[in-house]
Order: C-alpha cells, then sequence, then structure tokens
C-alpha cells in the first residue's frame, strides 16, 4: 500500500514554518532555490503553459488563474491565483488569494495542498533579490518602493538580504498603506535603515533600485510619467504587471533599459513587455543568469526586470515549504482517498443497504 | 469578518454522503442535476475553456488535466484530473485520481475541496443516462458494457433508472474485471436482471444501448471493427476517448450514426469525433435536450453519445454534493486563511522574535 495521505498546509501552518525556521533564514532559502530553478530550467525537463484563466468586472473586478508547471517524471505543480483588488478595502482579505497543489506522475494522486498567498509573496521576493543582484549596482543603498501594500513586505525583506540598504523611500496612493509599512517590516531590517515616504519624482532622482507592486488597473498606468531623471543606473522591479493592459512603467523607461523578463511568452501577453517590440526585450532571466560578464555590464545600466510570475517559482517555493515542513513535522495529513477500496467500485465503502431507508427529497434542501 | 473556511470532502466523506441519502436516490438526483445543467447551459453567463493538460509516457503512461469552468459573478470550479491506466495494476489505486476545487469570484477565496474520482464516476453515469433517454429507445432493455471497471458501475446505475433493463452483456480484456462486475453493482439493480460475460459480436447483436468505457491506448482503437451487425436503433455511449488519437468506435459506426457530443469542440480534439468531419457532427446536448421533437424521430436510429468529459457537468455535480454535505453536515473545515491577519503583512502572526534563535541549515535537510 501507498502512502495515500495529502500533505496539507494552511496558512497558519506556514506562520508556524516561519516561526521554526526563522523568517530570514527561509528568506535566504528561498532566495537560493529561487535562482537555482532559474539557473537549471531546461525547457526538455520542465514544461511550463503561458497561464490561463478568468477575469470579470461583476461583482467585483478580479480574475482566478491557473499556472501549471510539468516536472517531468515527477510531478505537477499548479497555483490556483485569484487577485481581487478590492479585497482588502470591503472583505478584510488579502488582494491575492491562492492555493497550491502538487500531483505526483507516478499516480495522479494528490500528494500536497498549501496555501499560496505568503508562498507567492516570498517567492516574488525572492525572484526580485535574484534579479537585482544580476541587474543592480552592488552597492545599491536607497531602494523606492511604489506600492506598500502586501508584496512590498516581501520585496524590501528579500533585497535587504543582498543589498546593504540604508534608505528606503515608499509611495503608496493609499496613505495609510504607506503610514503603516514600516511597522509591517519592523524585524526584517537590520537596525539605522531609514523609511521614509517619498513623492515618486524624489525617489527616481535618488533610488538605485525600484520595486513596482501597486493594484493599478488596466489602462491607469504608468505610475509615472517619465524615467527622465532617474539614475543611469537605476534597476526596477516592475511585480504589478500581470494582466493584458496592465502596466506601472513609462514606454521611455522600457525602451531605455535593458529588459529581462521572468516568462517572456507570458510577460509579452501580461508584463510590461506588452509595450515593447519582441527586439526590444533583452533576454530572459535564466539566460541572463548563465552570462555572469553580461551581468557585470549591466550593473551600471538602466535594467528592467519585468517579474509576470513564472510557475518555475511556484515549484520551486513549494519544494522548499514541503521540505521544511516535513523536518518540523509541520501541517497536517488528510485522506482524500480512503486506502484499502476496490479500486473498481465507485460505491465501495458506501453502506449498502442505505438506499433502502427513508431518503431526503431533494426539493426540500435549501 | 467573512466565514473564511474551506469545506473538505474526502472519499470517506463521500462514503457517508451516499450511505446518509441513499446511492439511488443520489444518482437521480445528479442526473437530475446534470440535465439542469446542460438544458439551462447558457455561454453567456458561463465560460468553458478545452481542457488542457500535460501528458507523459514516463515513468508510466498517463496525463494530468485542469478542467475550468467560470459561473460569471458567482464561482470558478476547476478539476485536475490523473487518468494512469495502470494505477490499478501497480498501485492499487483508481485509474482516475482527482480534486475539484470551488472558488467564490468575489474575492478569490477557496470555498470548497472534494475528492474528484467519485464525483467523475457519478457525473459520467448520470451524462450517459441524459444523453441515452434522449436518443435510445424508451424501451431499450439491453445494455452492453465494453470496459467492465470503475466507471461501467456508474454507467449501470445511471442507466438503469431510466431504462427497464433485464440483461447487462459485458466485456472486458481482463476477464478478471468482467468477472467482479456482478459483485460490484449488486444492490443497484432491481431483482432479475442477468448479467453475462460476452463477445463484442453478440453485444453488438444484441444491445439496445453500449457503453465503452475502456482504458484502450492512444492508436490501438478501435474496440469493434464495424458496426455492420448492430440493431438499427443502437445507442453508444462512448466514454473512454478523451485524449488525442483515443477512441473507441469503428469509423463506419460513427459515419452512420447521428453524433452527439457532450463539448463539441473538445470531442473534435479529443473524443471520438476526432474521427469525422465537423459536418458529419450532429448537434451537441445542449442543443438536442431543446428538441423533443428530434429526439423522439432518434430514438429509432443509430446515435453516439461523445462524452469527452464537461466541466459543466463537474460543476453541477459538485454544486449538488455541496448542497447535500452541508445538509447532512458532512466533511470538515479547514482554514486554509488565518483570519483577522493583517491583509498587507505576509509575516503577520510569524513570532517575531523567530529569525534571532538558531536556524537550521538547509543543507542538512534531507
Amino acid at each position: 500500500m501507498r502512502n495515500a495521505t495529502t500533505r496539507l498546509l494552511t496558512r497558519a501552518d506556514l506562520s508556524t514554518l516561519i516561526s521554526a525556521h526563522g523568517a530570514d533564514t527561509l528568506m535566504g532559502d528561498m532566495i537560493a532555490a529561487i535562482e537555482t530553478a532559474f539557473v537549471s530550467f531546461d525547457e526538455a525537463k520542465c514544461t511550463v503553459p503561458v497561464r490561463s484563466g478568468f477575469s470579470y468586472t461583476a461583482p467585483r473586478p478580479g480574475l482566478v488563474e491557473w499556472m501549471p508547471i510539468l516536472r517531468q517524471s515527477d510531478h505537477v505543480t499548479l497555483k490556483m491565483v485569484g487577485y481581487h483588488p478590492e479585497n482588502p478595502g470591503w472583505a478584510n482579505l488579502p488582494t491575492i488569494q491562492s492555493m497550491v497543489g502538487r500531483w505526483d506522475t507516478d499516480t495522479g494522486r494528490l500528494v500536497a495542498i498549501c496555501e499560496g498567498g505568503l508562498l507567492t509573496a516570498l517567492r516574488t521576493g525572492a525572484a526580485s533579490s535574484v534579479a537585482s543582484k544580476a541587474l543592480a549596482k552592488a552597492d545599491a543603498s536607497t531602494l523606492g518602493l511604489i506600492g506598500a501594500g502586501a508584496q512590498a513586505v516581501t520585496q524590501l525583506h528579500a533585497l535587504s538580504q543582498v543589498f546593504d540598504l540604508s534608505c528606503v523611500l515608499i509611495h503608496d496612493s493609499q496613505p495609510a498603506h504607506a503610514a503603516s509599512f514600516p511597522s509591517r517590516v519592523a524585524g526584517r531590517l537590520k537596525a539605522g535603515v531609514r523609511i521614509e515616504t517619498s513623492s515618486t519624482q524624489r525617489m527616481l532622482a535618488e533610488a538605485d533600485i525600484i520595486c513596482t507592486a501597486t493594484t493599478v488597473a488596466p489602462g491607469d498606468g504608468p505610475l509615472f510619467s517619465s524615467a527622465a531623471d532617474a539614475k543611469a543606473h537605476l534597476h526596477v522591479n516592475a511585480i504589478g504587471a500581470d494582466f493584458p493592459g496592465k502596466t506601472e512603467l513609462p514606454l521611455d523607461l522600457m525602451q531605455s533599459a535593458f529588459v529581462v523578463p521572468d516568462f517572456t511568452e507570458q510577460a509579452i501577453r501580461e508584463g510590461e513587455c506588452q509595450q515593447l517590440r519582441r527586439d526590444e526585450i533583452g533576454m530572459d532571466l535564466t539566460a541572463l543568469l548563465q552570462r555572469p560578464g553580461l551581468q557585470a555590464q549591466l550593473h551600471s545600466a538602466r535594467t528592467v526586470f519585468d517579474s509576470t510570475g513564472f510557475a518555475l517559482e511556484d515549484d520551486a517555493a513549494l519544494s522548499l515549504i514541503l521540505d521544511l515542513a516535513g523536518h518540523y513535522d509541520i501541517g497536517s495529513e488528510i485522506e482524500m482517498e480512503t486506502p484499502g477500496l476496490d479500486v473498481l467500485n465507485p460505491y465501495d465503502a458506501a453502506e449498502p443497504t442505505a438506499s433502502s431507508t427513508s431518503p431526503l427529497k431533494l426539493d426540500t434542501l435549501p
């Protein structure tokens, strides 16, 4: 009899895992896992379709997408991810709601289910860190954050592990979000890092690295009109653009920068690369990570990481989390299947006499 | 605070539900639910993409697919379904492994997770019953089953609710499966129904209705060479063809029959309709159910229901099961999210001091 249980990791389990392993250690491990996933990405062994989904405007604007990946001869990971920008306002729920599942390819069995919102925040931060290490000045010290929501927390946390930051400039269209940001990153930064609210104009003039992670509506971008005043070596991690029509960056920045998508085919449809011709796009992150000489040249150039969100990252993040959950014995096991049933009989284990008892009439149901 | 829990229905919960509601009553309700779903299907309110998936031959032949459906302004249902025909032989697991999830479109929250193998067997049987009521002779009494596995059990159960069967002829390439079939349907049939093993030749000569539900490999079909000897009014429910290259029926049957797919676009890619030109396909089941006059004419004609498996059915089946589970208070509630957290802080609820304790080194992990 094979193990027939499914590992369930809720958000509470992930909080326990962070407490057990340490948030800094976890982010460090996540950065390493994401970097390894990009460096070793091999299309012959790993299939990643461009994600699909449903978008709608009623009852509220939102979308639900599925992001599948096949690791050949091993497993399938699929993340279901909802993006509902009005969630924090009316439902006290995060903008991103998500579940990640994993199925083995031996039998198609569901191996694990994991809350995906926290995983998404961790892996998106880690991916920016990997891209920024490759593209930004090594002595970058001023970080700008446009959008001070949940994603900004892990962007800052991940970047602070790679850069010796002294100043963080934040801008959010909702002042309350900017105001609460410092308390949300307390304990994630070394002592002495200044956090200041800022106009985008000041941020552009001073920042070495900028992360954009907003809920700007499709068609309402960009977040600032021009990058004319930005530093020559500015590196931008563009997180928010992940839907047709949604972009955060001005065209002059995109056209003057070396642009690195996480997943080019998807970035052309949904990311900042929607604004570019194919020949204006640099190369994807996997290709860049294989060229250390080029990275060194790009440190002094304007660069953009077009982070649309890549199933490869979700898969690597889930593998890390499952390893750690196993080590610390966190989470629970649920029995989706009942072991030992007759596999040829869908009714096995149901009481055979039940249909002779007085059944509920369906029309009495609520 | 909105309800933040997810209803979990395992296979054991579904067995409890069948026992509580009665297998016959449940199948009757399922047939009604599936019929209503087809009759009321409206592409303006309900979006169903053709399913996608990964197929592979290593380590064993199999595929994992996702089948999404959007009920506008209400919910998304997505079924993950694995098809691994070698499962019963080496892993003592059903061929079909599946999980169905539901997400609300208000917030993207995961509302329910349900074991999908039993649901698939129930809804596939129910769909054949709906199609057969529309297409087969009302006094059909001899049913043939090619393939006596798990799907055959619910095919027979569902059809026995609509037709007054007196004889069931079964054929399976694995004699042990045919031999165990009667014990697996005991209690699902009225007294006096004969069940006999049969050659496909005899079955073709005698059956009023045939259901094909085999694991024939792509390229290895058809299951019989010609329908020349079949009754003029034969109706076939073709269940097995659900993958490019996999077909069960001979071309002469397909070309001489009025062919009704569950979902035409998908049937052309994956179903028996792969064998046909578009103008050789009759109409889909939704269209047929709106034409009672045509149905009456077709009762005396050869007909094929090309059942590739339609997300509309999964959605309707899940709605019924969730209603019943709520009524009988079956299943459990899991908290994927932790209510009351700061929605802008991914690290909320993790111990803030944890990262100062001595963390595990990742390289010590198994």
